[in-house]
């Protein structure tokens, strides 16, 4: 909006997109891109001419922002998971109701997080990084950053105290519940099945982090 | 043991050996080499010849029993789930104490199957299903196949009535968590955290199993 034509400045161009904004929404493009594609096609079927194809970049500029297809897809995965957990919290911020209960909405949120786009394509990660030896070290020190901050949030949101006996215990169960239900939705949409367990577990985890962790 | 020379018997071949036997001892070790290298190697590095060389047997042989690659892992896995669940059992059998607490140590088995060699092998089964058309249908039946009799085990095992509102859906969230810790187990040894989560949730199950759901 208000592009205005200056000397020197193509036609159309926003005066107010120099050249490093431009290049930064190349690399949010290329990383969005690549997780859209690892989430549809696995390891296997992403390269990096895929990814560059989807996000409109030629593979040239692709390479300038990432130099290995590691290096791309791990900070996809990054970015992107980043990019959800905001989202989730501002979501979290609008539909929260003062005064009702929180432990439903974080419980779902947190489910979400794990059944969406982006867990399905770091799970195409994990996985070949389970038996590619150039993979593993980045993907084992990019799942416990993202393990860490995501259990971070998911107190935050829920407000309890991790010093109480139990409530770490409580949360990292929830997760790894959650991480479960993320790959119970690989193959099918099991929607269904899910809401019942959600509504169920968030029932029981009000009443265990209510009543001392 | 007990191998007699018999006319037209090959000396140290056992009587009671007959050529169906036989059969039957070479596709186990087919499936449980075919489990190995899936949970070794990843699907994209487990072929048929990868296999058949693990299990001593010759190519030609391999086929013979499994006509395609596909045949062969997915009737792997679901054989090998068999029999670890049927191990499963008889541990428990063997290990537990009339009048003390049943749920710890079936959460703790239940866990246990899901963060073995066989849940890896299927967990990179799943994956490549998700993005190879050839695969996807039959391993979707087999996840379907494998999850009731997963739950059905859970149920009878926990020895807990499903008729009562909340049962199915904590056994359903039970076995989510399991396989959230498995996916936790695949880049690290995730040992220690596990067993903290395992013991605290073995609590509240119990709670929430004893209190009516």
């Amino acid at each position: 909006m208000g592009a205005i034509a200056v000397p020197g400045v193509a036609p159309g161009r926003p005066v107010r997109a120099p050249k490093q904004d431009r290049s930064r929404a190349t690399r949010q493009r290329l990383l969005e891109a690549a997780v859209a594609c690892l989430a549809e096609y696995g390891w296997a079927g992403s390269t990096v001419t895929v990814v560059a194809e989807r996000a409109g970049v030629s593979r040239g500029a692709a390479q300038h922002h990432f130099r290995t297809r590691e290096d791309l897809f791990t900070a996809a995965v990054e970015y992107v998971t980043e990019a959800r957990s905001r989202e989730l919290r501002e979501v979290l911020e609008r539909e929260y109701v003062p005064g009702t209960c929180r432990t439903r909405l974080v419980v779902g949120a947190l489910v979400d997080l794990h059944t969406g786009q982006v867990f399905r394509a770091a799970l195409h990660l994990w996985v070949a990084a389970a038996s590619e030896a150039t993979l593993r070290p980045r993907v084992t020190a990019l799942e416990a950053r993202i393990g860490r901050e995501v259990h971070r949030m998911a107190v935050e949101l829920l407000g309890v105290d991790e010093s109480r006996p139990g409530v770490r215990e409580t949360v990292q169960g929830l997760l790894d519940m959650a991480r479960g239900l993320g790959l119970a939705n690989l193959l099918t949409d099991d929607r269904v099945r899910r809401e019942r367990v959600v509504e169920h577990w968030a029932g029981v985890l009000g009443e265990v982090l209510g009543s001392g962790g």
